[in-house]
């Protein structure tokens, strides 16, 4: 969809709100809106989506008492905003949409939680993500690198730009809304996405981009809404393999885990935001003892975090409880970097190749 | 200095350390090597050049014992590693070259503290940063969008990008190496540099870069040695100000620091990392009740920080003595964001422009 599309869906959205509150106070109703319960217990791995999705349970807010009547004001006040900031074509950040509710009298916010919380109200409710109404993360998206002609619609005109012929060793920093990118065209087989920039930065040097025809994605640790969005339509436009090579630890398992299935947090937003085909190349707890690689012990946290990860349905596979139990067994946890102990070109020689073969990705 | 030419002056260097040893040995005298104290109480505030330096306290190392002899014997191997690297034109991280040390035998780090402290050292030593040793950092450097053409020497070829019309709307990532950095020409009056992202995209959409010919950095919270490095560049080479925007907290205030004067942590480059001529813009103390700007109460941890910032000889300027006992009275901080509350125009049109012509920049 074109970033003018999207505007329009998001404004006609914002607009079936307010007329669903007009009908029913026309009707002689008391305005109300219902929504998924944004509990735990209400979120379910989806099967077939194989992302985390709200259920059935719902909520109803109704103007009927004043704490009610004063949300359902507050949330009149953002969609005015959001209308007014997406006609003027402008944007902002949460942070910005908080500050500016000091001037909502009674509707101004409380806390920032407050704000960011409507916000997903109405992400959900309009099955649209906070982008589409310009809103902006604070979070910085990633870097990419490689074989991939794009197109960015910028407020100063358009930029095409080759992510390996027109920009610096840094990469191509992803822009907070990434509906205003395109891909042109591309010669990649596949797209690796790295946990640290020193992994990145090994793979840019070792020429491993060039010579695998891989797009390089430096994910920053916990990726931001941006990388996850870039990474999900990599794989789905373009029909690009993703694989995701962190630490060996659970935090970064976990990392994995929010770019192929999404997050709790995020569960309304799984379907933009994930990237179910996403793989896990390493690295894997068995690794550490085939390569005899320098590892730490596992710390307490480490330890109690695998355990949960053995409860989770996202880990609920073979491979993930044959690994997770590995790794308990031996104890220990190895980064990434680590494989540096057998040479810095070792891992773009031998370990990447070696698992991207029997991955069956090249 | 071009690329070649510092790569020729760390290759010397380094070899010069190990000739030392070597004409030492050739005496019959035991290797050792001497270098400033590096304790709290050598570190002393240097009033010409504006930036924190060690003091005249040195310290010997002499290989008269064995725990000696095996941080010499740590650091020949640290000199080889690094001799090699430039040799080769290859480069790695603090991180990597920890983990290569596992081959090294004895000389094999005990933890990364020790090798990140030999590198400090050995800059020391040779007065010369990390990065002439083609060492990376790991954390990542800021992005910058202004009127600034610049050329950056990467591994696949030179690129010449403009800072506006050659770039996304996330910016110009700045490399971790910036000696491969040349800025070609430039429009522009003066570098603003901003904390937040938030901040950041709120001058890039404004305009702001354009309508006062500003070069835009944004700082990524406390920056990057590559970030302050290009910050004093801009500076020293370009002759423009650099006025450094931040949140109205004492954290946000040694961010300031940093930038100007240099940190304790890395008092041996203060002359590359530091630009003394950098100015605090706000937001300050004052904007909170004259701007009448939301704002929180002041922690117990805030109170502290900024009562140690007025023993900090970087603080001890009139301006920041008024400033901060104001803080301390009025109790309160506000963010740089809570300007939105008098409108997403209102930092661009109003209040920076004033805060910039009162301090002589515009």
């Amino acid at each position: 969809m074109s970033r003018e599309d999207i505007d329009k869906l998001a404004d006609q959205r914002l607009y079936d709100i307010a007329e669903n509150w007009y009908k029913q106070m026309a009707g002689a109703k008391i305005p109300s809106i219902s929504l998924p319960t944004r509990t735990k217990h209400n979120i379910e791995y989806d099967e077939s989506s194989e992302v985390w999705k709200y259920g059935e349970k719902e909520t109803m807010r109704i103007a009927n008492s004043s704490k009610s009547a004063l949300h359902l004001l507050k949330m009149a006040y953002v969609v005015g905003f959001l209308k007014n900031q997406i006609a003027e074509s402008r944007s902002s950040t949460l942070r910005e949409m908080y500050y500016i509710s000091e001037g909502w009298k009674k509707a101004k916010f409380g806390a920032q939680d407050e704000s960011n919380h409507l916000v997903e109200d109405l992400e959900i409710i309009t099955e649209l993500s906070r982008e589409a109404f310009h809103l902006r993360p604070e979070e910085d998206g990633a870097s990419v690198y490689g074989p991939l002609r794009i197109r960015e619609k910028t407020r100063r005109g358009e930029r095409v730009m080759h992510c390996q012929e027109d920009i610096g060793e840094a990469g191509y920093p992803i822009p907070n809304n990434v509906d205003n990118l395109e891909f042109i065209d591309h010669d990649a087989k596949f797209v690796i996405a790295m946990e640290t920039g020193g992994m990145y930065a090994r793979l840019m040097e070792n020429g491993f981009d060039e010579e695998h025809d891989a797009i390089l994605v430096h994910l920053k640790g916990q990726p931001a809404r941006s990388t996850r969005r870039v990474l999900r339509r990599l794989n789905q436009e373009l029909g690009l393999p993703v694989v995701i090579f962190t630490d060996g630890d659970p935090w970064s398992y976990r990392i994995f885990a929010s770019v192929a299935y999404g997050s709790i947090k995020a569960a309304h937003m799984s379907e933009i935001l994930a990237t179910p085909g996403a793989q896990f190349i390493g690295v894997q707890p068995s690794d550490i003892s085939n390569y005899n690689l320098p590892s730490d012990k596992l710390t307490e946290g480490d330890i109690a975090a695998l355990k949960a990860e053995l409860s989770d349905p996202r880990f609920d596979t073979e491979y993930w409880r044959h690994e997770i139990n590995l790794q308990l067994k031996l104890g220990l946890k190895s980064e990434q970097q680590a494989f540096a102990s057998r040479g810095l070109d070792f891992v773009t020689k031998e370990y990447l190749p070696a698992r991207l073969s029997e991955m069956g990705v090249i």
